[in-house]
């Protein structure tokens, strides 16, 4: 358990950074100023989490490490002193699709460890994962990933829903932290290179009549 | 107590429903896709109620018993299965405002449950009725029913006052719940029909000279 | 410490009405009903302190002390009788300054309190300082302070920072305090005066090519 307590310490802080990235980048986007470029890194970083610590009743994971939110930080000083190219951009993209399926894991199994029965487990692998960029979009003033139709909480639902899953039924947890993991990642990266996206409501519309 | 508290439950259920339904229609009006209705559902659900448990203290309702999430999420996906004509529309405002009433009492009882004086437990009743779907309406990018001028939020503040008021002059539980859910619909109900609305600001504007 | 914590209560119930008057302004602007304006001066009151009560893990402080809700929406009722002009919007954006500069000390020091170490201490003397604000703003559909250029985030980063930074080198706290709460006072009086604003970013925006 300890060899798997550090490596999910090292993935928590690598997705941290990079979903503080993401939100230095929604920064960039509008050349808003350094303080702006760090809050916005900092609630994207760190917002998911907060959540779901919030909601199961954990201490708040970055109040008592504030490493997590320098690593929120970093990325996005980075950021604002080197610039943003599209290369840049495009692996950040990437990178995302790394901490999403890191965080719908990480956010599931903590929620387990405090006793959430499976369900609340996987939203809160859901939350975890998605909820920082949302914040970020709200607060930006941008249409969020929820608003999009993108294969992105679909994704987080996947891994989170593997992991729990397989879980339940006595799979070893590191296997099936990983198998999450890859399912979440591989859903996502099938996502981004053939742009696929959930069909839309099709249903009669309100504005119809009856 | 027992059959009270089995009624609120069962009330209790049935908001959540409710407003999970009105999350989804949110949701298809701008013809989103399966994910998004559902997590528009949730949020509408259970986001009153979860900042109720936040604010005084108390375990966050659903993460305990996600059965919660489920009665969200189902009325979503039987109205992304089946559409949604315009009586159906209608017949869910009037869902909303039995959701409103109910809510506004079962959040101000709980707070004082929780030892809540009174002031905050009806502020608590009204964060319950309405939470949920002011963050539906941020997250959608429309106008929050804050910034309309309808009889929403002060029929919640007067259902959770009166049932307050009456608890606190020593009322029968039962009946001041009774009361206070009766006030709360019946304001609402009469906004509704005779299309109500409170007067707007009309002091001196900040724009004009002093 | 008495008379410490005595300064402390007065302090932090002006800084809740300052705020909440801000809060019924932005209600004022767009003619709003009363319940609105209620609704905004509470939010943008207790918001901040809210939001760092709960990521501490401290009890909420105005559930168990409702008057802080009355100070915040007594202001808006004066708003909405008396009505509004220029030389008050002036005021009270002196006010607000003052607010803010006492809410990043009072935010920090909390935080302290409850062992939060220096760095998330600052957090929260920031989140203090400004989440209220941020939270009337994306309710009113408004831009918050975050998207304009102001120095008014890194005027709470330097009044909380200066705070923590002479608390840990041993400075009295009453000292710490007023230097601290003067730092962000002046730096905010400033930038307003002479309207400062921080650059934005100017580094290779993610639409150029690479």
């Amino acid at each position: 358990m300890n060899a798997l307590t550090l490596g999910v310490t090292w993935l928590d802080y690598a997705a941290v950074a990079v979903f503080g990235a993401t939100g230095a980048l929604a920064a960039a986007r509008r050349n808003h100023d350094i303080v702006t470029f760090a809050f916005f890194a900092a609630v994207t970083g760190v917002g998911g989490g907060t959540l779901r610590d919030l909601l199961i009743g954990a201490p708040v994971f970055w109040v008592g490490r504030p490493a997590y939110v320098l690593a929120c930080i970093a990325p996005a000083l980075a950021i604002w002193l080197f610039g943003f190219g599209r290369t840049r951009e495009t692996a950040l993209l990437w990178l995302d699709a790394l901490g999403m399926a890191a965080y719908a894991v990480v956010g599931a199994a903590k929620a387990e460890a405090h006793g959430a029965p499976p369900v609340s487990a996987v939203v809160m692998g859901i939350l975890t994962a998605t909820f920082g960029g949302v914040v970020r979009d709200v607060l930006a003033g941008e249409p969020s990933v929820l608003l999009r139709r993108e294969v992105y909480v679909t994704a987080a639902l996947l891994g989170a829903g593997a992991y729990v899953a397989l879980n339940a039924i006595g799979v070893e947890q590191r296997l099936a932290s990983l198998i999450g993991f890859a399912a979440a990642l591989g859903l996502r990266s099938a996502a981004i290179t053939w742009h696929w996206s959930l069909p839309g409501f099709r249903g009669r519309s309100p504005k119809d009549g009856d």
